[in-house]
C-alpha cells in the first residue's frame, strides 16, 4: 500500500447550529480544509454521515457537498458505519489514494442532527443497533449502554461515581477548545448529581445531540510539497463484531475495537505505551471505559481506577479527549470521527493551543458505530 | 493501481420478498457470491444500502451482513450515492483491492423497499434529490422525471409512444431470467395505454418497488487461481453533477453520467463502438435514453430513433438491460449497481441462459444517482 498523508484539516464549531444545514456545515469544514491544504480543488470527495436520510430527508449527501463546496464533477458517495461514519470516511479516502486512484482526496464527516425532534433522533440513534432484536423492542441507544454500564459496574465493584474523571476531563478540555459546545467546566460532584437519563446513565455521561462538520485532505508521498506540513497515517483498520449485544460471549470485551486497535498497532509496529494521545470514542462514559481497556491503555475492568489517578487527563500517561471528546466538544454523529482526526493533527502539528500534548509524536483515534458492533481505529504518526 | 478481478457472483430473486429483511437478502447473495468465488470468508465487505435507515429502521447494515453471513470480524462498512449505491459499493469494494489492503473482498447491493408504506418509499426515493430545493416543495422522484420527459419530448418532437422498445425489451429479457420480478413479455400497445403516474410517465415507464441483494468478489490478480473464471474490472469511474435539476445548463445532458463513461472509456483504452452489451440505470425510460446518449451509444436526441431501428435489443448493436434491467428483472435501489455487475458477470462468462449476447468480451455498466448527479460506470472484460 502506498504510504497516506493528511495535509489539510477542517472543522465548523459543534453545536446546536440552528443557522445551518447539512449543505452549509459541510461545505464550511471542506473549505478549511482545502485552505489548510493550500488546495483550490480535489477530485474526490467520501462524506461520513449517519442521519441525514432519516433526520433531514437528504439521501446523497456526498454529491449535495461536492456540489456545494464547488467541487463538481469529482467522484462523491457516502459512508456509513452508524457513529463510525466519520472514521470510515477518512478510511475510505486513505484507500482510494493508496490505491493510486488520486494523489489527494477528502475525508468529510457532517450531521445535522437539530433538525429532528428528540424523539426522532433517538429513533435514529436506535437505528444503529440491531432493529429487529433490539431496537423494535424499545432498546434504543441509550438503553444498551446503560446495560453494559450496569454490568461494568457489578463486575468491577464499582459505583457510578468512580466513573466522573471521563465527563470532568472532557469538559476541562473543551473550555479551551473554541468550537467545543460545552465550554463550562464541571465538577466531581455535579456528574454525580446531574440527572438521569436511562440509570445508570445520567445526563453528564452522555454526549449531546448537535451539529458539525469535519473535514481532512489526505495525499500520497509523491504530491506532499514544501508547504505541507504532513501527518501520516500509519494505520487505519476497521473491525465488526455481532450487531446485537446479546449474541456477545462477554458484553464487556468491545471485541471490534480490540481487533482494529490490534491491527492498527501492528501495522503501525507501535505498541499502546508508545500512544501519546488518545482520541477516544467517549460518547458515554462507560464506552469511553470499554474503549480504553479495547486498546490496551488499562487493563479489563482497570479503566476506572488508572482514570481516578489521572492516567487519562492532561499530563496523565495517555490523555484523551484532548480537546473535549464526544462528550464535551460534542458528538454530531456521523462527524464525530472525522472531528478526532482533525484534533489529533492538531495536535500532531503542535497547533492544539491550550490542549497541546507537548511533544506528542503517535495519536490514536478510535471511532465505534453501534455498541461496539464496528470500530475504525487510526494511528497517526508526526 | 493494481489491476481487480471478479470472481465471484452472487444474487436472490428480485420482488416482493414478505418473507426476508436486509439480513436475510444480503446474507443469501453473499452465500452465493463466496460459493461461486469458491471461498469461504473474505475479510472486507463494501454493502451499498440506500434506505435502510429511512425504511427498515436499520443503519449499520454493513456491520449486519458481516454478522449474518458469519463474516465477523471483517472490516465493514456501508456506501451510498442514492440509486447508485450498489455501482459505488463495487467502487469501494475495488478501491479497498487495487490498495493491496485486501487481496479479496466483497462488494454488495442490498435494498428492503417493501417494508415501507407507498408514500414513505416515495419520501425516501425524493431523499435523493435536492431536500432544500426540490423535495420539500412536493418534486418527488417521478416529478421530476417526468419532467426531464417532457423536455426531451419537446426537444426532439417525439411522443412517449418511441419510448417503447425500452420497455419492451425489458420485459422481453426478464422473462428469460429466473430472478426477475416481472417476467410477462409485454406490447408496445400495452405500453401506449398504461396508466399515468406522473405525466407523461406511465407506470410501464417505471421500475417498480422491491426487494432484493446482489453480491460480487473481488480480488488482485496474484489471489487468482486455476478454479477462478475471472472478469477483470477495466475501468471504474464516478463523477457528480448538481444535484438540483433547475441548476444545471442543459437538463438533457446528463453530465456526471457522461463524464464517468468517458473516463471509464480512457482508463480501459476503448470507445463506444468497443460495448458488447450495455447495463443501463433504465428507472425510468427517459433516464435510459439520457444515459444512451451521456455513454455515447446514440447522438443527443437519437436514442429513440436508435431504439426504434432495434439498436439496443436483443441482436442489437448494444443490447441494453439484457436480463430484464431496472424496469423488469426489478429496482431495489441501493442493490441495483450490484446487480448490473453480477449480470454483465454472467454475460462475460457465457452464463446468461436464454438471454446471452454471443461472444460478449466487453461489457458496460452505468449506475445513476438522484437525477444524475453522481453516476458510477465500470467496463468488465472477460
Amino acid at each position: 500500500m502506498r504510504d497516506v498523508f493528511i495535509i489539510g484539516v477542517g472543522q465548523t464549531p459543534v453545536g446546536e447550529l440552528w443557522d445551518q444545514g447539512l449543505r452549509e456545515l459541510g461545505a464550511a469544514a471542506i473549505h478549511d480544509a482545502l485552505e489548510d491544504a493550500r488546495l483550490e480543488r480535489v477530485d474526490a470527495v467520501y462524506v461520513g454521515n449517519m442521519l441525514g436520510g432519516f433526520l433531514n430527508g437528504q439521501a446523497n449527501v456526498a454529491t449535495l457537498l461536492a456540489d456545494a463546496a464547488g467541487l463538481l464533477p469529482a467522484e462523491a458517495w457516502r459512508v456509513e458505519a452508524a457513529c463510525a461514519s466519520g472514521g470510515a470516511a477518512v478510511r475510505a479516502g486513505a484507500l482510494a489514494v493508496a490505491s493510486g486512484a488520486y494523489d489527494v482526496a477528502l475525508a468529510v464527516g457532517v450531521e445535522k442532527m437539530t433538525d429532528g425532534a428528540p424523539e426522532q433522533v433517538t429513533a435514529g440513534l436506535a437505528a444503529a443497533a440491531d432493529q429487529d432484536y433490539e431496537a423494535s423492542h424499545g432498546l434504543g441507544f441509550t438503553a444498551l449502554s446503560a446495560l453494559l454500564m450496569r454490568r461494568y459496574m457489578e463486575e468491577t465493584g464499582q459505583g457510578r461515581e468512580a466513573f466522573a474523571p471521563f465527563a470532568v476531563t472532557a469538559h476541562r478540555n473543551a473550555a479551551a477548545n473554541p468550537r467545543a459546545m460545552f465550554r463550562e467546566p464541571i465538577t466531581a460532584e455535579a456528574f454525580a448529581r446531574c440527572p438521569v437519563v436511562a440509570a445508570p446513565i445520567g445526563v453528564l455521561d452522555a454526549a449531546p445531540i448537535c451539529d458539525g462538520a469535519a473535514a481532512v485532505v489526505v495525499c500520497s508521498r509523491e504530491f506532499l510539497g514544501p508547504r505541507h506540513r504532513p501527518v501520516r497515517i500509519a494505520a487505519s483498520a476497521v473491525a465488526t463484531d455481532t450487531i446485537a449485544l446479546a449474541a456477545r460471549d462477554d458484553i464487556l470485551t468491545l471485541g471490534a475495537a480490540a481487533r482494529s486497535a490490534r491491527a492498527a498497532y501492528h501495522a503501525a509496529g507501535m505498541r499502546p505505551a508508545d500512544v501519546d494521545l488518545f482520541e477516544a470514542h467517549d460518547a458515554f462514559t462507560i464506552i469511553t471505559a470499554l474503549s480504553l481497556e479495547a486498546c490496551g491503555f488499562a487493563p479489563r475492568g482497570q479503566a476506572l481506577r488508572l482514570a481516578a489517578e489521572g492516567c487519562f487527563a492532561p499530563g496523565g500517561k495517555t490523555p484523551i479527549s484532548t480537546c473535549g471528546g464526544l462528550k464535551a466538544r460534542g458528538h454530531p454523529v456521523g462527524a464525530s470521527g472525522a472531528y478526532q482526526v482533525v484534533e489529533a493533527v492538531l495536535q500532531l502539528r503542535g497547533e492544539a493551543g491550550a490542549n497541546q500534548v507537548k511533544g506528542a509524536r503517535h495519536a490514536l483515534t478510535q471511532s465505534i458505530g453501534g455498541h461496539g458492533s464496528v470500530a475504525v481505529t487510526h494511528v497517526l504518526e508526526a
